[in-house]
Parts: C-alpha cells; sequence; structure tokens
C-alpha cells in the first residue's frame, strides 16, 4: 500500500512493528500490539509523510488528507457502534504525536476530542457519570487552549489551572477529584470565558474543527523548540517528521474501578530483572507522568484490581517474547478492562541497559552479538564514574529519601529553577537541580546539572525518564522534603536548604545528603588498581564480560592520547594498546621545564636557542624514558613539538618579571620578542613542522632525547616499540627534511651507545593538502595518523576558537546537525580522509593508518573510522572502554 | 645511445639542439652549430645526469666517468693534432656550465685550463707570443683560485685583482694589456704564493687535478647561492643539474688580430630587426660580459676586421633561419679567424619578445600561434607601464645619455649598493640602482629598484642582460658619469647626484635625468582613454594585434575583481567581458559610509542593528546602480560581505573617540564590544556566509541595495545582467539559508518596482569543504567561483599574514618552489579545484565555473583554469590583457 496518508489499527490493521519510519514509533507498535491480540482500542495513524506535506503545503491540511480521515473515522465508528460527533453517544479521541524515534513529552497530545456542548451532555448520559462527563471535557477545552490555540505562557502559572484551583479553593477542597459536575460546569464556562477573552474567538464547537486543529497542533509540535533541542541533542534529522496517531478514548478517570498506569518490563534505573512501574486510580495516563499526584507503585495494583494486575503481568511477558526487548508500555484500565496505549522499547540508564543486555543474553532472549549492539557505548562510562567514598557517605547526614531513578553519586550546588543551573554551571560549578516536579521547561537546566532530585512524582515521572535517558543521576518522589521556590528553599522540617547550599545525592539508593559527600574511583577502577576483589564487584563483572566480547569482534585497535606516564599506565589498565598520541609539549609545564623552553623559544640566534636546548634535552629525554618504561614495549607515538612558540610565553605581567630574572632579558625586551613572535592566525601560523624546519636544532633535541631514552629503556632490558611523528605536513619535502634529521640523529645515538633502535617515522594527516598528497607522503612515511582536530578546522575553516560566536545560529538552522568537533563530518573532513586512505594503501598496502583526534572517542566516528579501514584509533584513556565497545559494534553493524 | 656520460661535438658529433636535457641549453646548441657547419672549436659535453650522480655520489666524480673524459680528450687531440698536458704543443680547454635553462653569470666558468709551469713555456714558444701565453697563465691561476679554490670573498676586493693592480701600479701603466711577459711572471709567482698562503697547498700542476677541479666546481656551482635564488625567481627545478662542456681554446686575446665578442640577431631591448653587440680586441669572452672594459659597438667590426665582420653576418642569417628565433651568440676571432663558441635564444625584454615575434611572423619565419606563444604573457606589461610625461621630460635636466638596455621610464632614489637598495626598498621608496659595473652579487638589489644604471659596460653586459631579463628599465654604460663608491656620490662634473637624490631615466631612449620626472599612462591606455590617435602608435598597434589574435584561440571568459565604477570601466578597456568579484565592503570607506557600518557592527541588539543598516542601504544601493551603468549589460557577481566585523573598527584612540561621538556610546563601551568581537584565528572565524546567517538583516540589507540597483537602471534602459555571490559556503544549508534570503528579498523588489530582473545566485568555493561537497552545492547554486586565496590558505594550514615567519627557510629548502600565494599550488590546491569541477560538471554540465583569486591574474596559474576547464578568469584590471594572451596560450599549448 504504497503512498497511503493513514494506516488503520483495530479489528483491521495496516500496519506493523517495522513501519516506523511511516508511522511514528508509536503507531507502529500500536498496529504490532494490534496484530499480536493485545487490547488496543481502534484507531488510525496518520503518516510522517504528511507531516512534511503538511509543511510543503505551508502548514495546511490538505483536502485529500481531510476525506481520508474522515473514511478512517468511520471504520472506527463501524467497530465500536458509536459515532464521532454524536450527541446522543459520542465517539471521543485522542490525537497524539508519535516520531520514529521516541521523544518523550517534547509535543503535544490532545485527550477527549470529539466532546462539545451538545455531545457533553450526551456523553453523561450514557456513561450515566455527568461529573466524568464534564471532567473530560474541561479536560479537554484545557489541553486544547493550551496546545492548539497557545493560551498560557512559559513564564507565568497556567491561567486554566488557576481557575481550577480557584473553584477548588472557594469550594475548600484540594483535588480535582473532589469537584462534582456542578463545579465543573462552572469551571467549563469560566475556561471557555478565558479563550474568548485571551483569542477573541471560542472554543470550537466543530468536532472535525476540534480534529483538525488538534492535528495541525501535533505537526506543529515537530518545530517547537523542545522538540528542536531535543533532536539536535539525540542528532534526529528534521526532515523524519511526527505521526499523528488518533484513537478511539478510554477512560482510566471513568472512577474507582478505572485507572491509568505506566509500567517498564524491567527495571529501567538498574536493569534489574522485575516489574516495574506505577499507577494512579481515577486518572487519565497525562497525570502519571506529569508528577502532579505520586502515583503508587505498580504491585500494588495486585492487591487494588487483582485481575488487572493479572492481565498486565502476562502482557508484560508477552512484550518481551515478542520484541525481545525491556518494554516501556501505557496502560488504561476503564471499569476493570485492561488497554494497551503504547509500547515501546524502554528508555533505561546505562548501567541498565548493560545488565538488561546481559541478562536477556543469558535469558535467551538474545544473543551475543545483539547484546553488544544494545548497550550504547557511550553507556560504559556509568561503570567507571567515581562513587561516593564509603567512610564519607558513612559520617554524612542523610536528611531525606526517595526512589532511586537515575543510579551514580552527585554533589553540587542546590539551585531550584533550570536559569539558575545555567547560570551557576556556566561559572564552572556542579550544580543539583532541585524541582516539586519538572516539566520539559526543565530540560535544558537538567542538561547542565550533576543530578536532578523531585519532591514529588515517581519513577517514571518526567524527570525520571528525561534523567535517565541523559545518564544523569537522580532521585524522585523525595516526599519528605518540602520544596519552596519563592524563599528558594527546602527543608525536611529539621534541616533546611539553601540555593547554593551543598548537597549529594546517590542515585543508586535514594538518599539524600546534606553537604558534598568525597568520591572514590569506580569499582571498575578499583578492581583494576588492585584495591577491591574482582569476585565482590558486580559492576566489574559486567564490565570485563563486555570488553571481552568486544574485543573479540572489533577490527579496530585502540591506543590512547597519553602525555604523562600516569596517563600511559591508565591507558593499559583499561585496555590501551599503545599510545597514539604522546605530545611532547604537554610536559614543559612540569617543574622549571618551561623556563628552558621560554629561554629557547626567547634566544634571537640559532647559538643562544642551542643553548636553551641543551638544558632542555635531559627533561625531555626523562619524560621519554618514564613513558618507555610504563608502556613496557606496546608501541608509543611521540609526536614532534607542535604549537606556535608565543603559546608557551607568558602574557601577565608578574610572570613576565619572573621570566625576566630567569633569563636575564629585560622585560620591555621579553615584550618586543614575544609581540614579534604573535601572529594574525596562530591556527595557520609558524607551528608544526614548520618550527623544526626554521629551527632543526629543536627536531635535533628532540630526537636526541628520544633516542636516548629508548636507548636506556632497552638496555635496561624493556622492549621499546618507537614511532616518532611529525606534525602539519602538507609538502612531501617538509617530510623529507624532518625525516632526515631526525635519521641522522638516529644514526648517531645509535652508533654511540652500540645498540640498534628499531623505530618508525611517520606524519600527522592534518590538513587538506596532506589528504590529496597521501600517495606521495605514504613514500616516506611508515605511518600516517590523522589529526581530525586540525583536519576539521582547516576543512570546514572554522577555528574551534571562534566557534562560539555563530554555533547558536548554525544549530538552530541545523546547518550543524552535530557538532563537527564532536563528531566526525563525514561528509566533508570524512571524504579527505578517505581519499587520504585510499591513495595511502595504494602504495603501501599494509600501512599502519590511525586516527588521533578527539574523534577517537566518540562513537559515532570510530564507526565511520571502522568502515574506512583505519588500524586504530588513539582517544582519552579514560574513553578507552567506551572505544572498545563501539569498535566492536562498528565491526558488528558492517557485518 | 641511452645512458652515455658524454657526448661529443666537432668532426663527429652526438648531440643536437633537441637535447637541452640531458646536454644543457649550450651543450646542445654546441652540437647543433657544430651539425649546420658552423666553426666550432671541438669538445665535448658532460650531461646533467651526470650532475646528478655527482651529488648522489657525496660530490666525487666517479671513475667511470674519468675515464670516459680521457677518451674525448684524445678524440678532440686528434682532431687537433695537439696534446692536453703536453710541453711542447699543449692543448688548452674552456670548462663551462650549461643547465637547460640559460641562468647567466650565475655559474662558473674556468678558461685556459691545461696550462702549468711546464707546458705554458711549451705554450710561449709555440704560439711565439710569450706575453700572452703567461697572459693566459695568470688568468686560468686567478679563475682556478677563485672558482675552484674558493679564495676571496664577496665583502673585499678580489685579492687577485689586488696584486694585479700593485704591479700595474708600480709599472705605472693602466690597461693589464700593457703589462708584458715578465711582468706576468711576477704576477703569476704572486698568485700561486697567495695560493699557498690562503690555501696550504699549492696550484695543481697535474693538468688532470685541473680538469676535474674544474668539473667539480662548475657541478658545485649548481647549489651556489646565487644560482638558487636565480632558480627560485624563475622556477627552474633544482634537479634538473647542469651539464659540463670542455671546449678546446680558441684565443681572443692573441693579439691585435684576435678579438672576442657578444651579439644578437635584433636588438634584444626593443626588438628592432638590426644586427647588436659588441666586441673586445685582445680579449678573452668574460671580459666582455663582465663589462670591464666598455666594449665596442659590433658595426665597428666591419671596419676593425672586415673579413671577420662578413662571416658574422652571414652566420646571422643562418642562426635566424636554423633557430627561428633571435639568437644570442659568442664569437672569438683568433687571428682572424672566427670561431662560435655558443648561441642560444636571446634574452630579451618584454617589449623585444612582442616586436621580434611580430616581426618574425611578418618575414613569415614563424606562424602566428608560434608568434603568439613567443611572447611571455607578463611582458605584455610593459606595454602598459606609465611613460614620462612628455612636459615634465621637457622642463627637466638631462645630466648624462647611456646606451638604451632596459626600455621604460623610471624615477627612485639613487642607491649605489645592493643592501641599500634592499633597505629602501623595504621601507616603500622607489630606487635606481647605480654601479659602475654590475656583478651577479649585486642581483637581490636589482631585484628591488626600479631601474639600473651603470656607467661602464655595453649593451650585453651584465647589468643590461640581467636587467632585461627581469623587465628592468636600464640604461648602461653611461660614461659621462663616475660614480664614487666611498663618498656616495656620482657627477658629470657639473651636476652631482648623492645618495638619497631623485633621478629619473630613459631605458628607451639612455637619457639621465636630474630629480624625479612626471610619468604619463601609457600610449596604450592613451589610447583606449582616446587622448591619443591609435595610428600614432606603434606600442598600441603591437598591443592591439596580440590581443585580436590572442582573443582568437581563447577558451577562457576574462572578468575583473573591480570594486568600485573607476575600475570597472578600467576592465572594460582592457578587454574584461565582465566583473568576476565585486568586493562590496570596499566601497564601506568611501565616504561616511564607515560611520553607518560601525554602528551596525557595535549594534547589541537586532534592532539597533536594523537602523544602522537602514542608513547604509541607500549608500551601498548608489555604489551598485554605478556599477551596473559602468558594466552596460555585461555580468557583474557582486558578492556578499566577507570579512569579520571587527576588520571594520578602529584601532587607535582618535578614531575610537571620533566613533564614540558619532555613535554615542562610550570609549569604554566601544572597546569592551570590540574585543569581544575579536578572534584567536579570524580567518577562520565569523565572516563568510557566517555573518549574513547570524544576522540575515545584513544580508536582507545588501539584497535590497543590489535589487533596487538594478531595477533602477534596468527601468533607465540599460540591461544588467547580475549574479550574486555567497561566500565561504562550506555545507548546503549555509548556501540554501542564503539563497532563500536573497529570493524572499528579489521577489519583493521585483513585485514592488512591477518589472522581472533576471539573476543568478552562486557561491564561492573557497573552503575545502565545498570542494568535496560541490556536487550537493550544485544543485542549489547557479554558478561557482573559486576563491583559490582563502582555498590556499586552508587546504595548506599557511595563513599568508603569518607566513613571513618561516618563508625564508621553506624557500631556501626548496619546499616551496613558487609562492603558493602567487601561482596556484597545483599539486593540492589544484587537486581540489579539479574535484569540484568533475563534481559540480557531473551534476550541471554546463554550469558557470570561474575562480577570482588573486591567482586569475598569473599566467602559470591560468595554464592550469585552462586545462581543468573553467569558463573563465577574473584577475585585477590590470591584469587583464596579460591573462588574454596567457589563455590564448593555454589554449594553444594544450591543442
Amino acid at each position: 500500500m504504497p503512498n497511503r496518508m493513514i494506516y488503520e489499527f483495530g479489528n483491521h490493521t495496516d500496519g506493523d512493528a517495522t513501519m516506523r519510519a511511516l508511522l511514528g514509533g508509536k503507531g507502529a507498535n500500536l498496529a504490532e500490539m494490534s496484530r499480536i491480540g493485545l487490547p488496543v482500542p481502534p484507531g488510525f495513524t496518520i503518516t510522517t509523510e504528511m507531516c512534511l506535506d503538511y509543511y510543503r503545503a505551508g502548514k495546511r491540511i490538505q483536502p485529500k488528507l481531510k476525506a481520508a480521515i474522515r473514511t478512517a473515522i468511520q471504520h472506527v465508528e463501524e467497530q465500536l457502534n458509536r459515532k464521532f460527533n454524536d450527541a446522543t453517544h459520542p465517539l471521543l479521541f485522542s490525537v497524539r504525536s508519535g516520531a520514529r524515534e521516541s521523544m518523550p513529552g517534547m509535543m503535544d497530545t490532545i485527550l477527549n476530542l470529539g466532546l462539545n456542548d451538545k455531545t457533553v451532555e450526551g456523553f453523561a448520559k450514557v456513561t450515566r457519570n455527568p461529573r466524568f462527563a464534564y471532567d473530560c471535557y474541561r479536560r479537554l477545552i484545557q489541553m486544547y487552549g493550551d496546545v492548539v490555540m497557545g493560551i498560557g505562557s512559559e513564564e507565568e502559572e497556567d491561567p486554566f489551572d488557576k481557575i481550577l484551583s480557584k473553584i477548588k479553593t472557594a469550594k475548600g477542597v484540594r483535588f480535582d477529584t473532589e469537584l462534582d459536575a456542578e463545579d465543573l460546569k462552572k469551571v467549563i464556562a469560566q475556561f471557555k470565558e478565558l479563550i474568548r477573552k485571551e483569542k477573541k474567538c471560542d472554543f470550537p464547537q466543530d468536532v472535525f474543527a476540534q480534529l483538525e486543529g488538534a492535528i495541525g497542533a501535533v505537526f506543529g509540535s515537530w518545530y517547537n523548540e523542545r522538540a528542536i533541542l531535543y533532536r539536535h541533542k539525540y542528532n534526529i534529522p528534521s526532515d523524519w517528521g511526527t505521526a499523528v496517531n488518533i484513537q478511539s478514548m478510554v477512560f482510566g478517570n471513568f472512577g474507582d474501578t478505572s485507572a491509568t498506569g505506566v509500567a517498564f518490563t524491567r527495571n529501567p534505573a538498574n536493569g534489574t530483572n522485575e516489574f516495574y512501574g506505577e499507577y494512579l486510580i481515577n486518572a487519565q495516563g497525562e497525570d502519571v507522568v506529569a508528577g502532579i499526584r505520586t502515583p503508587h507503585p505498580i504491585a500494588q495494583l495486585a492487591k487494588e484490581m487483582p485481575e488487572a494486575y493479572a492481565s498486565l503481568l502476562k502482557i508484560r511477558k508477552t512484550l518481551e517474547e515478542h520484541f525481545k526487548d525491556m518494554q516501556d508500555f501505557e496502560f488504561t484500565v476503564e471499569n476493570h478492562h485492561l488497554f494497551m496505549l503504547q509500547t515501546r522499547n524502554g528508555k533505561r540508564t546505562g548501567l541498565a541497559a548493560i545488565r538488561i543486555a546481559l541478562d536477556m543474553l543469558q535469558e535467551k532472549l538474545i544473543d551475543q552479538k545483539t547484546a553488544l549492539l544494545r548497550i550504547p557505548a557511550e553507556s560504559i562510562a556509568t561503570l567507571l564514574v567515581p562513587i561516593f567514598d564509603a567512610k564519607g557517605k558513612k559520617s554524612a547526614t542523610c536528611i531525606a529519601k526517595g526512589l532511586p531513578a537515575g543510579p551514580g553519586a552527585a554533589c553540587g550546588k542546590v539551585v531550584f529553577t533550570a536559569d539558575q543551573a545555567e547560570a551557576l554551571a556556566k561559572k564552572g560549578e556542579k550544580v543539583i537541580l532541585c524541582r516539586a516536579e519538572t516539566s520539559p521547561e526543565d530540560l535544558r537546566g537538567m542538561l547542565v546539572s550533576e543530578g536532578i532530585l523531585t519532591s514529588r512524582g515517581g519513577v517514571s515521572s518526567h524527570a525520571a525518564l528525561v534523567a535517565r535517558q541523559m545518564g544523569k543521576v537522580c532521585v524522585c518522589g523525595v516526599g519528605n522534603l518540602t520544596i519552596q521556590y519563592a524563599s528558594k528553599m527546602m527543608t525536611n522540617g529539621t534541616v533546611t536548604l539553601y540555593e547554593g547550599d551543598s548537597i549529594s545525592i546517590d542515585g543508586s539508593t535514594g538518599e539524600v545528603f546534606q553537604g558534598a559527600i568525597a568520591t572514590a574511583p569506580s569499582e571498575v577502577m578499583q578492581v583494576l588498581n588492585g584495591t577491591m576483589d574482582a569476585k565482590k564487584s558486580d559492576t566489574y563483572r559486567m564490565f570485563h564480560q563486555i570488553m571481552q566480547w568486544s574485543d573479540r569482534y572489533r577490527k579496530l585497535g585502540i591506543r590512547a592520547n597519553a602525555d604523562t606516564p600516569e596517563q600511559a599506565k591508565t591507558a593499559l589498565q583499561l585496555g590501551a594498546e599503545g599510545i597514539g598520541l604522546c605530545r611532547t609539549e604537554h610536559m614543559f609545564f612540569k617543574g622549571h621545564r618551561i623556563d628552558a623552553v621560554r629561554e629557547m623559544i626567547l634566544a634571537d640566534k640559532e647559538a643562544a636557542r642551542r643553548k636553551a636546548l641543551k638544558k632542555l634535552l635531559p627533561l625531555q629525554q626523562e619524560d621519554f624514558t618514564e613513558i618507555f618504561k610504563a608502556m613496557k614495549g606496546y608501541p608509543v607515538i611521540i609526536r614532534l613539538l607542535d604549537p606556535p612558540l608565543h603559546e608557551f610565553l607568558p602574557h601577565e605581567e608578574g610572570a613576565i618579571r619572573e621570566l625576566s630574572k630567569v633569563t636575564g632579558l629585560s622585560v620591555e625586551e621579553i615584550q618586543r620578542r614575544s609581540s614579534a613572535l604573535s601572529e594574525q592566525n596562530p591556527m595557520l601560523g609558524h607551528r608544526g613542522c614548520r618550527l623544526g624546519i626554521s629551527y632543526p636544532e629543536i627536531t635535533e633535541m628532540q630526537a636526541t632525547a628520544i633516542f636516548q631514552a629508548a636507548a636506556d629503556v632497552i638496555q635496561s632490558g624493556t622492549k621499546v616499540s618507537l614511532e616518532i611523528m611529525i606534525p602539519l605536513v602538507g609538502f612531501v619535502k617538509e617530510l623529507e627534511h624532518q625525516v632526515h634529521c631526525i635519521q641522522k640523529i638516529g644514526k648517531k645515538v645509535c652508533e654511540e651507545r652500540k645498540l640498534k633502535i628499531p623505530y618508525q617515522i611517520g606524519t600527522m594527516i592534518e590538513n587538506p593538502r596532506a589528504t590529496v598528497r597521501a600517495a606521495e607522503l605514504a613514500k616516506v612515511a611508515d605511518f600516517f595518523s590523522f589529526g581530525t582536530n586540525d583536519l576539521t578546522q582547516l576543512t570546514l575553516g572554522i577555528s574551534r576558537d571562534d566557534m562560539g560566536k555563530f554555533f547558536r545560529a548554525y544549530t538552530e538552522q541545523e546547518i550543524f546537525t552535530v557538532n563537527p568537533f564532536a563528531s566526525i563530518d563525514v561528509d566533508g573532513v570524512g571524504q579527505l580522509v578517505q581519499i587520504a586512505v585510499r591513495h595511502a594503501r595504494k602504495i603501501k598496502p599494509k600501512m599502519e593508518l590511525g586516527i588521533c583526534g578527539e574523534h577517537g572517542g566518540d562513537p559515532r566516528s570510530v564507526e565511520f573510522f571502522h568502515k574506512v579501514g583505519l588500524n586504530y584509533v588513539s582517544c582519552s584513556p579514560n574513553r578507552i572502554p567506551i572505544v572498545r565497545l563501539a569498535s566492536a559494534q562498528a565491526a558488528l553493524k558492517k557485518a
């Protein structure tokens, strides 16, 4: 059925779970659930293509779509024997968005659609429940007024809620459920008045107008600010569009025999294989997620509605067996009847993703490869984050306990608003965002917080959901803490914390502590350091398992960007197979090295420069010796001096005076030389191999330090696998010049020390010219290492330091769908990498090709590097486990 | 005969004129002259391959080459019935360098080789001319001591000359020729003593050692500093190497029946078809070129040696008919016998190149295509250089007259040394280098001078030769001016000029004037401006002829980079077919525009920015109107705002205070905003289309100004062919964003003005990403224009502004064989251009592709752009005639 606009589900079902792209995740799974016999209220899905069509047509619903909708409605009417717009027995619909990927809370929903002044009366009669009918009507008007008509602002209290509160206060009641039909009629009248006042028009009585308004609002919400922000964070292309699901209503708010709930087939916070969820009696779906009333844990339903609970347990099993993954589903019990409103693969924390994948493998629901592919590579980081120090935790004051909704340990300053969170985070402060409940408006605040605490809402509240997805530590529903926004404080009655006070939260236990608790290395690091027994740590077991399997499948080698012996040690512990980038200049600031470095830079004659270099030589040699020792014969790539020299000179007066004392040069002279060295565009200036070519004595000193260190270590009985790398080469003659210089020194040291030092000389490929001259360079170089940081700057013509000025505009305009410095620009920079790889392999089919830019630690980029056939990636030591998994996944995906 | 090391010429000749690469120009032509029966003393040529071999072997002459040399010597001995190293009738040789391209004066020569204490006596006897024999011997020792043994320095007077002078002074004579055999024996003894003292060894008495030393010195001179400098200037690869020519000596210094001379088959200064040259009686070749004695004009030889002169006239004809080009040849008359020592295509001034090519075409020596290819494209510039204003010249004081050796008009300050020339030129001063004679050491001074004046030496002296090649104005042999280096002055007895005084020289007439004479536009420009009758100007006739033929053959369109109506007008006059680049920001500094520009830049809110833009709108519109009018319907590419905004802000305190008054912002506020706008790497910063995307109101203003201007001009009845160009695009969405913005404005203006404005929107291709995404960009853009300036900076990762810090090292190391910003880096940047062209043409086979970087005016780059199939090149207006010819040549070469 190509190009159809609408797919139905119910007695007759058109779609299935494979059609996510066209029907959205929700629509596809509604269809799938219908197919496998689960109780789904009938309805239909308007395709994502119609969303794009809507925008193409200038935000208009085309007549042919309107016609198709009417037909689909008729089919539902026939199944349910009720009629839309029927004054005696009206059929009501929900209208929900549904994108290919779930974007929870990002887009809009309207319930109870089809009620108007006439149908509500029929509905009251036929349900024999006027209170219920008018409650539905007031909900419709409120949602419609908000979502479709745009009444209310993000800054102020919702004007509909204000009316509701006023009437409750006047009556002296607390909950909506305490209002009767007559009260609700008053509410409705005032709601309608509000709309008339605000919008100079009435709430539409034409139910088809209601429907089209709602559909337009859902399509429109695809481009609301929240949705755009969300898509950027999760790299969802805007041209996917959203589908619209129009489904016959079932009512969890029909009375005490009704309920609505959200459940997970397993614990999404820590992955435990247990039924997990919550529900509210006499409520509609949105009430649970909004966190307004704290819902009951799902287990309690066994007592309150034993039949419904039994059905849920059965469905839980069916869902997992059918979908082979943890499901997050919504259900409604209408008058003892259970209905399924949605199911999807449940969002989970990194920890949960890991445990669920490993458990399901053990349960034979999935195979090993699937298990590995199920674990987002980034989630390995959660196994490595610091935990609270056991002693520190013991001596701290636990002031409250909530639900453990996002595992991990977080400390920070208490903030109560997203604005404040952003403001402090900008200053480099760690913050914990504390809210009664969260809403999508809090998203940007959550993004910058270390952890989130809510006083209301359960484990499937908005806060918990989003925190889990972001990998944030989260404790929710901390009932004994009262938050008072106005006075910027929260209290458990005894202890009161004000904005800016320190707090610690443990998202694995739900504990909340006053003050900052010291952290300890993760259990994994403790085992690797030998300070914990491997058998005692379940975290380590999982880590080890995943790494072992990853190493089995991956083709890419993994190296570390490490500049010190300490980093080298950590890198080896985490599985590095060598150093891909040792930046010699990163050791320049150790001890008094910088004095000699500065003396060398300020030298105006070669002789003076050589004198300073002579001082630097033993220091550099010592650094290299330690690194070679630490690496125990694994390959080490040492890159020669790269940054422009002026980067090492001081700019503050005090430091310049200090330098004047050390060097004997006058302050004025230092300033003069410093300014002579300054550059218009340092990124494109006198740096990289250009330094070693203008001042061969620098290369000579570095080569001498390297070879002598290697000789020392070899003679002490440790193997050295040495690779020397020349930065910023664009012309083959640059490479030849430096190679010649290094070989000369190498020969000299070998002769002096009477031993052989095996070594290779290679080059960074980091300017575009090098990529197109790769064949020529490959004839001279033993290896290449792509420096994708600089290659990105040059290929895009964008300075990372200066990008801030237009990055926001570029993100808003979707020119950048990802930050090209975080994840490689496959279409641009990637093309040049491919050209270079192709040329190099033509000359030397087995040439060692690697990458040592920041992108080496990014799973998406790693997949690309695997595809183009690099030999290894090199990344920060702490990213190594992530990259081990990511490269295994790349290999599995390709196969 | 592959891989032979030596090629002989004489009775038996191995080589010919086609073998320049292997035998060098001199060797190939010696062989060719032998072949066509001209009187060439027999000898042989060691190939250029042996030069490379010499370096590969660590500067050693290999034994197999030594053996081959001995065999070749035997063959010469057999022909001449004399023997090398024969004490009774010794055979002597000259040893000369000879590269593929002539490098006059750059490398070394040794004459009279084969003399030693024994053979000189035999030589004296057999020639019956002891004075002559000892003169030859002292010349050998002097040359050998200088060239092979390295005695003497560039700074001081030659120590051999010092000895010679002393002995002349002691004897009270002025010329060498006045010394007799006994004097010369004294000279010889002292020369040998000098060598012994300086080098702790003797002048070699073994003639084979002499020969090998001389060969090594010639090979070695390939890498002397002068030769390297020369190769860089003329883009001669160092891996060509030089050949060595070893030829039996003939003697122009045998007495008054002997002479040596240099002649050109036509006038190399202005191209006139006349026999041109000069000679010295009783001299060796080097004496003529060195300019020590002023030689006689060639015509005088008709009287002094009528037979030899008649032979020369015959040879002149033979040479031109055989080589089909103007020849520069050396001859020697030994005792009334004429010998040819060298011939080559004569170096000539641009003007001469033009005239000779056109004349030879008329004489049917060559065809039209050959004529066009014979004219270096750059030489067209000589037809366009300003000339002395007729009135100014009349009222100026002519203080002397010399030989017109390099046509043109030059004014500048008198300097007497290369150092001083460089020092003043660095400060931006124009200088005229005045020397008694010039030597290769003066090269760098000549390079930076406007013109060269010598008091000694003829039209084939070093000064004249080099000046012609460099296209410098030159007057030589100004006998009535005496130059006194010590007191830094020169005088004609009446008028004295000191260093720093102004002087004017006319290289077309030989006149020297005191003071600076005003210049007038070239005759060509006067004709084009309508202030001179075309028929009166021979220069214009030639210009017009070449342009007409060029336009017949060229395939590339020619446009101008023009930012003002004046430039547009000049461009059209010189043959532009449109504007390839109109930089809107170049008009920002006109009138009070900059105030509004700065106000716009300093605006912190969109509203304030819009207010300032509103002021700018009518000003920009006026600029565009004028340009459209000037261009009369030819295409005009207007580029939107490109530079980073901070470039327009003032940095000096006074200007900031001024701006504070104009804008009402405090000085501190201006400084604060200015510093907020500053960037680490402006080249990679907030510029190009990034501006128009962050501030769409800027693009809107510029588009409005453009379209309203176009509408005005169209409505006034002039056609407008409008192309709008978006700078620095890397992502297709950038392009789409700006295209959308421009189209919106275009539609609005067309509706308001009720007319159609045809226009195209294109993009610069100036960052590497754009080159690899060209296919995608071509779908959106109507045209591309390569911005090779920025493309070079980004592809090479080199900032043009900062390159100075390593440019020298890169030139010395031959990493740059040409300045990549002057002539396109074909292998790097060129590759990316080709990729982009290929991709674009796949999408739109007829897409308009052009180039508007500085390279558009460079003939070598133009050839590349022709090859890759661009539609047009755009360059500075004054380069247009050059590029018209260059593109015709590119087309002719390819065909």
